[in-house]
């Protein structure tokens, strides 16, 4: 398997993206409505936010997926689509219908994917048009890519995208996608809104399956502000154009899930490095736990722990919060078995200070924070990022 | 029952407080040391924290209470003697012994509490003077009432203290109280410190029932941050001065009881108003649920997140993410049901907006949020406060 630099969408044959700004974004001028287009019917799969209110078009692509001949997905940003009734529900039927229109198939090949402010009925005079424009500008170059990846963005600061190449009985293919998110980022299920694409031959179910395990280690491992959206979407489209195979009976399956977790994991990591005012990138690895489940509390209870989080902005090593944030987690934890190692430096060991200074761990971009809980061998990471100034101004001001 | 104007620890008969400066506090000329002295054998009761890295005076304190016969309390701020190990427990037992020679009683009936910095030993060459002294300056007034409130201040802005006069069968008696917190509030069991006296008789184990009643109620019911300390605690001593009896068959307990929850709720309150860099006190009160489990993981859900406060730190009535919240709670929510008010406007109706303005009533500096779940009887009810830039700032800058 290789990384392909600068790949996305279209790095796998059989689509094509387009983009176009309808102006429901307000910032000046970007493009806000992107189109992923298969060449033909494709393979589908999604996963998609537990949140209890998830917005009208989640419903509409939860009853539609995984399916055999899926042709395309719309997208805006801006707008959420989120709380806003049967009026939502009409208003994601008519954006399938129009490109479904467009493309000469049925309404219900059509994904339909929303991210921005909740609450507020799309502008549909805005964004039908915009939908029209954006398959006008349908293309399989690169730009196009590039395009979709941007209309996409709303308070992130630059696109995320990734794509590897890999193969199957040494028939190549590659995988690629997009993916936007900066705040309400704790995913359960997906996060925000992320597109994949490969041009390997998935039937349905398996690619659901892969998708699942492969969201699972990656994209439910990042948070940014426990708040999980009502939004979050990873869809994956497969076009079978090069001609790998991956089969029912799981022939293909380890290649193909290798590319999709390279994949999803490169745009979670891209989500959290791009997160609301964040400054530094924080591994949180849990070792030694009984079970998986209580690795997980505690990898969580420390990546979400404001204090923490505001301690590494502050580039202190203040490891008292860690362990705290580990007692509160609700995790079988003996205080006496208990180690934390700050990148390199092990400060507090056996329920016990060690006297050691980490301050040099923690100045640059990346943190790493490990905590052994010397009780079995279940473990578990959470990719998180710190919490500053910044990201309660972008947040108090992102009026409504 | 009516409320005592300055009231505090010493508005109940029986006891003398006392505070001094002993130099572990950084903040200059600040006191540091604090003793609440019974004048002779009280009824005591406890709650403490559930994190699993209880801190070495909570787990000496627990061991103790409740107690027919706990004589004082003593207090730091600054370290709180949390995470060191075999040496923390010895400090605990030297601050415990200091205290009781000068009082002629038992090491086992002075309780220990300490809040600040996690996992520095505590300065004892500093603390046990600081302990002579403190009790070389033990009064009955009022002033010295107010000193040991300053004296258990960490990143608090002001002293929190209450009081209220009730009476059982026409004799009066007094329960009066100090707190302090500001950071790291999101208590399980209780918050950071809060001792509270009273001149009434209440023998240990109702007085124990009567303390885990009412901090449910109240402490239990405030999140600044939901990173819960090694170092909650709330300490009650009962005098029996007034002649006021509560009895083990319930005489008296409903009166004290209102009494209790009044100057906990007081205190509580002035813990969230105090919230770190905190400028608007919020309440959430969730009704309707199934259960009441359900209506306080609704109500935690909305008080806990990170991008409500910041919404509400902007004035800006941002009620998607309220609703968000509410999704992702883990209840069990319909949003057909759901309504949401703010303030006295109702924003969300039967799971869509009603295109009402509540910009008016987020501006002042107390913030109602009502969420209708529609379901049931059940309600709970959380206050917090709101997550600003100085939060972060404080907490980035806090080094070790």
């Amino acid at each position: 398997m290789e990384t392909i630099p600068d790949g996305g969408i279209l790095s796998p044959g059989g689509f094509r993206a387009g983009a176009a700004r309808c102006g429901i974004k307000s910032a000046g001028g970007e493009p806000d409505v992107a189109l992923l287009v298969a060449d033909g019917p494709a393979s589908a799969a999604g996963v998609f936010t537990t949140n209890r209110f998830a917005a009208a078009p989640v419903l509409w692509n939860r009853q539609l997926l995984p399916s055999a001949r899926m042709r395309a997905a719309v997208v805006n940003s801006g707008n959420a689509n989120s709380c806003t009734g049967e009026r939502g529900a009409a208003d994601v039927r008519a954006e399938a219908e129009t490109l479904a229109q467009l493309l000469g198939c049925a309404p219900e090949h059509v994904c339909v994917s929303s991210t921005g402010i909740i609450g507020h009925p799309l502008p549909m005079e805005k964004l039908l048009p915009g939908i029209r424009a954006a398959h006008g500008a349908l293309s399989a170059q690169r730009e196009a890519a590039r395009a979709a990846a941007r209309a996409i963005m709303t308070t992130d600061t630059r696109p995320k995208t990734a794509a590897v190449r890999s193969a199957i009985a040494r028939v190549q293919f590659c995988v690629g996608g997009m993916a936007k998110g900066a705040g309400m980022i704790a995913p359960h299920m997906a996060t925000m809104l992320a597109f994949v694409t490969t041009d390997a031959a998935v039937p349905p179910a398996v690619l659901q399956e892969l998708l699942r395990e492969a969201a699972d280690l990656t994209f439910n491992r990042i948070t940014v502000d426990g708040d999980s959206s009502t939004n979050d979407t990873i869809l994956v489209l497969a076009s079978g154009r090069s001609g790998a195979r991956v089969t029912a009976d799981g022939t293909g399956a380890p290649e193909f899930r290798e590319a999709l977790q390279a994949v999803l994991g490169d745009l979670a990591l891209q989500v959290v490095r791009d997160g609301e005012g964040a400054t530094k990138t924080i591994e949180v690895h849990v070792t030694g736990a009984t079970t998986p489940a209580d690795a997980e509390k505690v990898a969580r209870a420390v990546a979400e722990s404001q204090l923490v989080k505001c301690a590494i902005c502050g580039g202190d090593p203040n490891w008292g919060r860690i362990v705290c944030a580990v007692g509160y987690s609700g995790a079988q934890v003996v205080p006496e078995h208990t180690a934390v190692q700050i990148g390199s430096v092990c400060v507090f060991d056996k329920g016990m200070p060690t006297g050691k200074d980490a301050a040099a761990e923690i100045q640059g971009d990346r943190v790493a924070l490990r905590i052994e809980l010397g009780l079995g061998a279940a473990e578990a990471t959470i990719w998180t990022c710190d919490l500053t100034e910044e990201y309660v101004r972008i947040n108090a001001r992102y009026h409504t």
